[in-house]
C-alpha cells in the first residue's frame, strides 16, 4: 500500500472531522452576536456600539485564537505519520475543550469587565492550552523520529506548558484586576502569530 | 480504474457527509449550554455552577458518546470496500437517531434527574445503538470476506446487540430509579473506549 | 494532467460544499426542535407527545426527502466529468431552496395541519424539485455522450418533471385539503427510495 | 514528493476549512429568518408576507454575494501552487469578515430602508471586498509567474479595488437614501456574476 493511501486511511478523517468541528466553533460564536435590531433600526448608533461593540471585539480576539491553533493543528498533524487511537482520544479532548470556546466567548462578550466571565475564559483558554500539549506530545511520539525535529518538539512542548500556565494566572488575577486578564488575552496570541513548526513548513 | 479512485467514488462521500453532520451534532449541542448572563455578570458562583454544571456534564457525556459512535464509524467504513444504497440507507438512519442526540442532551441537561428526561435520553441511546448494529451488519456483508474478519464482525454485532439492550433497559429503569440509568449512560461509553476493529487498525 | 488530478480541481469543492451545506441543513433542523422542558421534568407525557411529536414526524420526513436529495445529488454529480460555472450556479440555485427547508420544516411542524404551513412546505418542495432538474440537466449536458446514458437522463429529466408537477399541486391542494398535500409528501420520497442512476452506479 | 502530494499538504486544509466556514455561514443565516408562526396557523398571508418577505429577499442577496465570493475563492486558491503563513492569515482575515455577514443580513432583514442597517450592511461588504483583494494579491504573489497571468492578476485585483470603493460608497450614501445603497448591493454581484479567472478555468 502507497504511503498516500496509508495516510489517507490513517490521519485524512480526524483532520477532516477536526477541520469540521473548529469551522462550526467559528461560526457558531457569530450566533451570539445578537445584533440590537431596535436600535439599529432607529439609528441610536450609541446603543449599537455599546451592546455590539464589546461583543465584536471579543469574538474577534476569539477567531483569531482559534485560528492560530487551527494552524498549529495543521503543523501538528503532519508530524504525525499515522493516526492511533491515543492521538485520536487526545485530538477529541483538545475539540471538547474548543467547543467550549463559544460559550466562554458569549459570556465575556456580554460582561467583558467583570471578573468571574474574565475567570471563566481564562479558564477555558487554560484547558485549551492544555489540551494542546497533550496532543502536541502525542503526534511528536508517533511522528519520525530524528534527532533535529526531537529538539524543535521539545522546545515547543515547553513552550506550551509556559504559555498554559500563563493562561492559568489569568484565572485568580481576573478576581484581582479583569483588565490585566483581559492584556494576557491579548498578548498571548500575538506571541503565537509566528506558528510552532515554521522551519518544518519549509523542509517539505 | 485503480482500487484508490474506485473507493473514492464509493465510500468517501458517505464518509465526508457523515463526519460533516457528526461534527455539526457535536458542536450545536454547545449552542443549548445558554450561560446564565447575569450570574456570571454579578459573579454568583452558585447559581452558575447550579445551572451550568449539570448541563456541562451531560454535554460531556454525549460528547465521549458521539466521540466513541465517529471512532467506530471509522473503523467500520474501513471494512466496507465499496458504496451500496444499503450503506447509504443504513448510514443515514444511524445519522438521523445521532441528530436527534442534541435534542436528548439539552432535555437530560434541564432536568437530570426526573424520570422522563433521563428515559428519553436512554431511548434515543437505544436507537443509536440499535442503527449502528444494523449499519455494522450491512457494512460487513459488503466488506472483505476472509474468515478471520467475519470472527471479529460476528463478535462485535454480538457486542453491539447486548449494549442495545443494556440501553433499552435504562428506559423503564429511569422510571424505577434514574440514578440506575444514570449510572448504566456513564459506565457504557467506558467499556467502549477500546474500539472495535483493534487488530484490523493494526493489520493496516 | 491525469484524469483523477483534473477531476479534483473540477466538481471536487463543489461537491464538498454541497456535502457541507446539506449536513448543516440536515442538522440545523434539529435546533427548531424545541423540547418542551417542563413537561420533561413534570413528567407529562401527554404535553410532551403533543408538542414534540408532530415536529419530530415533520423532521423524519424532511431528513428522508433531504437524503434522497443527497444520494441523487452524489449519482448526478458522477455523471459531470468537470466542473462549468452552469454547473456551479444551478448547484448554487438548488442548494439556495434546500437551505429553505429547515424553515418549511419549521413551519409545518408548528402546525401541520393548517393550509397555508402545508402549502408553504409545498412550495418550498416544488422549488427544490425544480432547481433538481434544472441541475440534472445542466450535469447531463458536460457528461459522456453516450446514446444509452442520454436515455437514461431523458427518462430521470421526465420523473424529475412529473414529481416537480405533483409537488407544485399540493400548494392548492393544501387550501381544499391539507391532509392530501400531507399523503403527496409522504408518497412522493417513498417512489424516490430507489436512486435515479441506478444502471450507472453498478457499470463503474 | 508529488505534485500532487506537496498540493495536498499545502492549500487542501485552508480550502476544505474555507469550504466549511463558508457552508456553515450561508446555512446559518436561514436560522436568522424565524417563521411567524402564529400567522402561518392561521392563514395571515399579509403578515407572513410583510415579515418574512424582507428577510427572505436580504437572504436571497446575500446567499447570492457568498456565492460568488466562493466561486472567486475556489478559482483563486487554484492560483496558488502552495500554502504559506501569509496566504492562511489573508484567508482567515477574510473568512471572519464573511463570518460576519449573517449579522449584517440579520441586521438588514429587519429594517431594509432604514440608513444604519443599509449602512451596516455595506460597511461589511467593504470589509469582505477589500479582504479578498488582500488575498488575491496574497495568492498571486506564490503562484507561478508567466506573462500572462501577471496581468490577469493585475486587472482582477485593480477591479477589486473599484468593487471596494463603490461598496464603501454605500456607508455615507445610505445615510443620503438608503435605496441608492440598496441598488448598488443588487448591481455589484450581477456584474461579478462571470467569474475572474474564467480564462485560467478553461485552460486546465
Amino acid at each position: 500500500m502507497s504511503e498516500g493511501a496509508s495516510r489517507h486511511q490513517s490521519t485524512a478523517r480526524i483532520e477532516a472531522f477536526s477541520d469540521g468541528v473548529i469551522a462550526i466553533i467559528v461560526t457558531i460564536m457569530v450566533l451570539e452576536l445578537h445584533a440590537p435590531a431596535e436600535a439599529f433600526a432607529s439609528g441610536d448608533f450609541n446603543t449599537v456600539l455599546a451592546t455590539l461593540g464589546p461583543k465584536l471585539l471579543v469574538y474577534a480576539l476569539s477567531f483569531l485564537v482559534v485560528a492560530i491553533m487551527l494552524l498549529n493543528h495543521h503543523m501538528l498533524m503532519r508530524a504525525a505519520t499515522h493516526a492511533t487511537n491515543a492521538l485520536y482520544w487526545w485530538n477529541a479532548y483538545l475539540l471538547f475543550w474548543m467547543s467550549l470556546i463559544p460559550l466562554a466567548t458569549d459570556v465575556l462578550g456580554d460582561a467583558p469587565f467583570a471578573p468571574m466571565p474574565v475567570g471563566f475564559y481564562g479558564a477555558i483558554l487554560t484547558m485549551n492550552a492544555m489540551g494542546f500539549t497533550f496532543l502536541h506530545r502525542s503526534a511528536a511520539c508517533i511522528g519520525d523520529k530524528d534527532g533535529v525535529l526531537d529538539d524543535i518538539h521539545r522546545e515547543v512542548v515547553r513552550k506550551n506548558w509556559v504559555s498554559t500556565m500563563i493562561y492559568a494566572s489569568t484565572v485568580p488575577l481576573a478576581f484581582v484586576s479583569p483588565y490585566i486578564s483581559l492584556a494576557i488575552f491579548v498578548i498571548i496570541p500575538l506571541l503565537y502569530f509566528i506558528p510552532e513548526f515554521t522551519p518544518r513548513l519549509h523542509r517539505n
